[in-house]
């Protein structure tokens, strides 16, 4: 099988330089970003993605949903996706999403003007609220949501998707470029007991209805919970309240919302019986009524293994060793793998911050994640579209 | 020693009659109480207690706190006082209070009327703000407290004071009448934590510091520290919060306001000292800073030997067998106790309600309780003021 020439080399300069014309639209005084979906900062962010490859003599257009798309003019498929969001939560940092879709236009322009065979199978992506904070928005994932259902997938054979990491893992490991198994799935509880209210002083213990000891032993608990069904798996207790809430008064209502994470919709269920049984009991014991509600769930996705496999061998090119990792973050990639062959690439969060202004990531990693990018771009081409590769080669 | 004859009974219709007099001061279309001290109905109610022992003949007078004492003219001392509170909480029951003051009410009239010898040695008091509900009053007990400093406890020789338990012990042991043989000293504490706000999602445990569960896991475990350092003792845990409460958010603050209570200072050091013990530990683990804030400590009162023996014997005799009780819920009778011999004793409430318009004691109860209390004036008289029964018996 014929093999294309090295990839090119990605424009640093331009790279660094697209990231923060992006961090300058919907930017506050402290640099924290607003670009909330639909709002005059994000519409404003994806008109610039828009003019700017169109200058670059690309075909750029919206679909239905305000997902931005580009690709080369004349082109007639199939493509290989890429890119990322460029919606952001409000206070943002400048690079969760932003990143993934200026490296994706990087990628793009780079082959487009190198004329490498894979110019005519990319098309790049800046999905639409992602991040769930709009008014009205379902959860956010609506772009990539809305493409899982538009025959235009039907065009596309693969998706990659370059992210920061947003935690510390890679950082505390000396990680440079990761490739990513998977995206957890998230199911939120919400843990609900009631008792009855009564005077702390006069009400001895073994008379109590105490909703609150029901929440707080819920919620001193669910780190042993998950770590038992799954030692990769997390939770969180974020939020508690205890009515009717004062000093002297045992709680006749509680409730703690709580959130877990694992890599497998098995772990989920794990963990969310052991949950269920554990209220059950603590409920019990405390002489309350207690409900365990599962207010959401995303679920699992496990990344294509083919195109995993190509992230990993470009991810130890680049680095020499490379350790897999599983995002607990979600991202359009959980959704988009339910249709099309997906898989990531992380570069390291300085500190672990995100979805704040402290959110950073050293130039670079930056760079290196393009690059990486672009070559998994073109090692992807190679082994799903190996008769482009041999036509185009022949024809140049 | 000679003995006064047989004591005179009470005037049930009168008692029970005044109880709801005093219950339509201040009451909400639900039967609920509004008698905050110093509010119109407080007053109002103290000027009806003033008038009603007016027109029996006897002296009543307010003193500069807004105490309402009343006694028989022309007598010089010492007094036994006896009384309670007329302020309420706010949406209160009718009897947490008001019935220690109607009941004393009705002793001295009955004496009086009977020209009872300990009918010169009695003084009934109405107290001004035990509850503490009141604008700019510091916890309450103001009247009692004020008191304790003032030259008028000179001529005072001991304090016997009648409530309803405000609790479902009696009435689950079947007891109709209850010795008193202290207050619980009342602590409170606000244990706050301080770590790091984070991604629910990408902040590995290991790398969390998660104020929320150094909180929960401090309300979770105060059941446990309270049974161990005294049985008898008790906690709560009534009021919780995380910053910046989202269900995705590691919490980076949290608080918890706890509140204990047990017989004795030592008890409660004891409780102080696992406690403090406990949150600096489970800090340490969570990697959060945490501090164990005293807000408030009332003193425990051991109420004194020799009346408590007196309330003792009057309630045996009234109930055959009598089960001594320890009082959780703080009362006038705590602060006198620093100043005069002092007890108290309780009639049951009726599935334990109180400070809620579901207060209520059988009236049977209710005219036991007066009768032990005269009773119990009768027998203090006798033991604390021999010379007195000597030469008044033999005057008659």
């Amino acid at each position: 099988m014929p093999t294309a020439a090295a990839p090119p080399r990605i424009n640093d300069r331009r790279l660094l330089t697209d990231i923060n014309r992006l961090a300058q639209i919907g930017a506050g005084a402290d640099g924290s970003i607003y670009r909330i979906a639909g709002n005059d900062a994000d519409m404003a962010a994806r008109d610039w993605i828009d003019k700017t490859m169109r200058v670059t003599g690309l075909h750029a257009y919206y679909d239905a949903v305000g997902n931005v798309f580009s690709r080369r003019l004349s082109t007639s498929g199939p493509w290989l996706l890429i890119g990322s969001h460029s919606d952001t939560v409000p206070a943002a940092g400048h690079l969760d999403g932003a990143y993934g879709v200026i490296a994706a236009m990087e990628v793009l322009r780079t082959l487009h003007e190198h004329d490498h065979p894979m110019a005519n199978h990319v098309e790049t992506v800046a999905w639409f609220d992602e991040e769930g904070v709009m008014e009205g928005s379902k959860g956010g994932l609506t772009g990539s949501t809305a493409l899982t259902r538009d025959p235009h997938a039907d065009d596309l054979f693969a998706y990659l998707e370059l992210h920061v990491e947003q935690g510390p893992r890679m950082e505390r490991a000396g990680l440079d470029l990761s490739p990513v198994t998977g995206i957890v799935g998230v199911r939120r509880y919400t843990v609900s007991a009631t008792g009855q209210a009564n005077h702390a002083g006069t009400t001895p213990f073994e008379l109590r209805q105490d909703a609150g000891r029901v929440v707080t032993r819920a919620a001193a608990e669910l780190r042993r919970i998950c770590q038992k069904a799954d030692p990769a798996s997390i939770g969180n207790a974020g939020v508690i309240s205890f009515q009717p809430a004062a000093a002297n008064v045992v709680p006749g209502a509680a409730s703690v919302k709580l959130e877990v994470r694992a890599g497998t919709e098995q772990a989920l269920d794990a963990i969310e019986g052991s949950l269920r049984d554990f209220v059950a009991e603590v409920a019990a014991e405390e002489g309350c009524d207690a409900e365990v509600d599962r207010t959401s769930a995303k679920p699992a996705a496990v990344f294509d293994e083919r195109v995993y496999g190509m992230v990993e061998e470009v991810c130890r090119r680049h680095t020499g060793a490379c350790e897999p990792l599983l995002s607990y973050a979600g991202h359009d990639a959980s959704v988009i793998s339910t249709r099309l062959p997906t898989a990531m690439l992380f570069v390291p969060s300085t500190g672990g911050y995100s979805h704040s202004n402290r959110e950073h990531t050293a130039d670079e990693h930056l760079l290196l994640g393009a690059q990486a990018l672009l070559d998994t771009v073109v090692r992807v081409g190679e082994d799903m579209l190996p008769q482009t590769f041999t036509r185009d080669l022949v024809a140049a």
